[in-house]
């Protein structure tokens, strides 16, 4: 293994099954073309619907949501991408909102199919691309283990990307411990990503004047730090100490609320009366340190350092978000400034060249996820 | 001024006319005696309604809130408390939710007294507090602007504490600027604290086991650093550029996610086509260190040093947020471990009897709010 590989772990790709299945719907999520627009429009936000549903959404020159361009279905942009970015090997994952919107009927052929295309664009660029399974979370929970087994025979499977509804009551449901402790026990690493964000009404009455900053860089890693902290009180990470969960955007605000969580877990009355803060107590920061990864997409030095300050320089990783983010004002077939944003971060934060660097933009990806073969 | 002196700019008080109005309340924020307790109960959050509205509340062990000791409304325990933790000077507040729930009628005159209270406590310790005054938000415009003037006037007055609901509508709301301006054309302080969280449907269906910790650790800094990202978006710090705001709680999770708010900004399809991205902008990182301070309650070197990373250690200021987060198994007349986990950090972070972590613990704040005289 060369030490300096880039890897990305965080970068998304919709199979043009599922990109039929987004077109077919009348509600989010879903694709529609416009008039006169070039691409048909991706639309996945709950803070995207009033747009949708204007009738001169066209007209005003503002439409719902992003334009599904070639960089999400294509692998050949893909590797393009890759290419542009020096990057050595992408762990690929179906974006949001995965399969949360199917019937239990459905989901498990549909999972099945999407893993199993998954698999096949691995296969067309042996040792460049490994994945992240999606599982049919609607379904029966036999079925989701059933899921998660055939996942482990697909050679460049390394785990499940999640999100944070789970079976529709969150990540600290207890339904949930069979299929978390299917994934330990066979080794699979979640990939936790955001998508609900938070209820409209916090961006206040003014929230559509300024695009969309408040849902995506504010909604989308508060969402990441409830569902952990949740899974947390829950005593998930207790239940199942196997557990290994890469958190979506160095894990949302937690590094930077994992102080003050601790603090108002020992100074809860109702927590300590029931003796649940005692000695020997699994705190949030050992969960950072020992069953957590952060991605290191969180576009800012300062943000980067105090990841690695919570969790350490050898469970960071880099990701892209690739195709979202694309550059508005240059060339998207060149350079994107997203990913420069991430990858000086990592160069400020850790020193440009170190071990440390390649650690956080490879190393320690290709040794988690074990890529370095089928 | 002696360098080393301890500054607490994070410390409230209920004036016992406060505690009276909320004593007479049937909803939230409200006190209400159980019986079998020692105490009255606070009860200030949606999210502790549930417990409030149980029938067998006492008989669970259970009780909602917090309990209202001689701590929350006592001068001489206020006096008490600093001594005990070596703190020189308090800039004392009253508590959320101040007079958000009052009628535009009532709440100037209420305003008034509760200004008075704490002018009048200050004169009682010259040199040892000073406060953030109350505004009567619900009150019409000229009232609030009339209540600024007057509170220029108190002695000890150094600036205005302020929830996140301004008007109703946020801080983003354009009718807040008028406020905004009188506030910095007189060289008050804005210190921006947290009260309503998060809608209670985030925390999920299990969120009542996990005590307070959810809405506490998670609600209450998000919610600053929405309220903070709207007024940003809003341009209230272009057009006020001689705003200064200290953010409760280090600033929400402010330092951790600007890096995101600005990639989200530069990648925003709408802000761009507005032309709202050009060159000269400023930037969430210029109101971080140029017009934002950040208080040191963040319980966590990480999120410390993160804190310091974005807005500089200029503009760091102690605070102990007394007399929340009492100790609950050692005895409250002694030091508090909360207060500890906080001098800990800013040791931790910016070096023990540094010059920096004087500046930390005090120096900044009697520089910044002028805390050497009347």
């Amino acid at each position: 293994m060369a030490p300096n590989k880039i890897v990305d772990i965080h970068t998304h790709m919709y199979p043009p099954s599922y990109v039929k299945i987004l077109t077919s719907r009348p509600t989010i999520p879903l694709v529609r073309s416009f008039p006169g627009a070039s691409d048909p429009r991706l639309i996945l936000l709950e803070a995207e619907v009033p747009l949708l549903n204007q009738d001169d959404a066209h007209s005003t020159g503002h439409l719902p949501g992003r334009p599904l361009t070639k960089h999400y279905s294509s692998l050949a942009q893909k590797i393009h991408f890759m290419d542009t970015h020096d990057i050595a090997i992408s762990v690929i994952s179906l974006a949001n909102p995965w399969l949360d919107f199917l019937s239990a009927e459905e989901s498990t052929g549909i999972a099945r199919e999407i893993n199993q295309s998954f698999s096949d664009m691995c296969k067309e660029h042996p040792g460049r691309l490994y994945f992240f399974a999606t599982l049919p979370l609607t379904a029966k929970l036999e079925e989701v283990l059933g899921c998660i087994a055939e996942c482990t025979k697909l050679p460049y499977c390394r785990g499940v990307i999640l999100g944070t509804s789970g079976l529709g009551k969150g990540l600290d449901d207890p339904d949930l411990l069979p299929i978390f402790k299917s994934l330990a026990e066979h080794g699979m690493t979640i990939f936790l990503h955001p998508h609900y964000g938070l209820p409209n009404e916090v961006w206040g009455p003014r929230a559509e004047k300024y695009g969309h900053v408040l849902p995506l860089a504010l909604g989308f890693p508060m969402e990441t730090t409830i569902a952990v902290a949740r899974m947390y009180l829950a005593g998930v990470f207790d239940a199942v100490p196997a557990l290994r969960m890469i958190l979506a955007h160095s894990g949302g605000t937690l590094p930077f609320l994992a102080g003050r969580i601790e603090s108002c877990v020992l100074h809860d009355g109702v927590l300590v009366k029931e003796g649940k803060v005692g000695p020997g107590r699994r705190t949030v920061w050992d969960v950072l340190k020992e069953q957590v990864y952060l991605d290191a997409v969180i576009y800012s030095e300062v943000g980067l350092k105090a990841a690695v300050d919570a969790s350490g320089v050898d469970r960071l990783m880099f990701g892209t978000d690739h195709p979202f983010f694309p550059p508005l004002t240059s060339d998207e077939e060149g350079k994107w400034e997203s990913v420069t944003l991430n990858a000086e971060a990592v160069d400020r934060a850790v020193g440009k060249g170190s071990k440390e660097a390649q650690k956080v933009m490879g190393g320690n990806a290709i040794s988690v996820l074990r890529l370095e073969g089928e």
